[in-house]
């Protein structure tokens, strides 16, 4: 990786984000849904944690959407 | 999550398996296009490891796919 670097991250976190707020959710209420802490959650957000296979699946279950289509650029969702 | 643990382990590591054979690839072969060490490799394809988003970035550059392909059950790959 190069000029790419972190870039799934940021597609990650957009999609997260976008779906918490089409919910009206803040990050707490999606801590809360997911088992995790408020501030993972804005990390995660931020591109901030390099977030493992585990909590994504945790977070997709909680958002009610594929973890998949979370990590795709120009998402549907 | 309950019974589904461990699921989206298990369908990334059915799809990195596909893609490497596809390509005739050792897993010693996929972790020097990756940057990954060939234990690592075996670990991820028996859903051993809790894989970060970084590396699964890595894996899918080296395989030449997109991420949430590799993330997707019944994926087309």
């Amino acid at each position: 990786m190069a000029a790419g670097d972190h870039e799934l991250r940021d597609v990650f976190a957009g999609n997260v984000r976008r779906v918490r707020k089409n919910l009206g959710w803040t990050q707490d209420a999606l801590g809360h849904a997911a088992g995790l802490d408020r501030t993972f959650i804005g990390a995660v957000e931020r591109s901030e944690t390099n977030i493992s296979i585990d909590n994504i699946a945790k977070l997709a279950q909680a958002l009610g959407v594929e973890a998949y289509e979370l990590m795709r650029a120009r998402s549907s969702l």
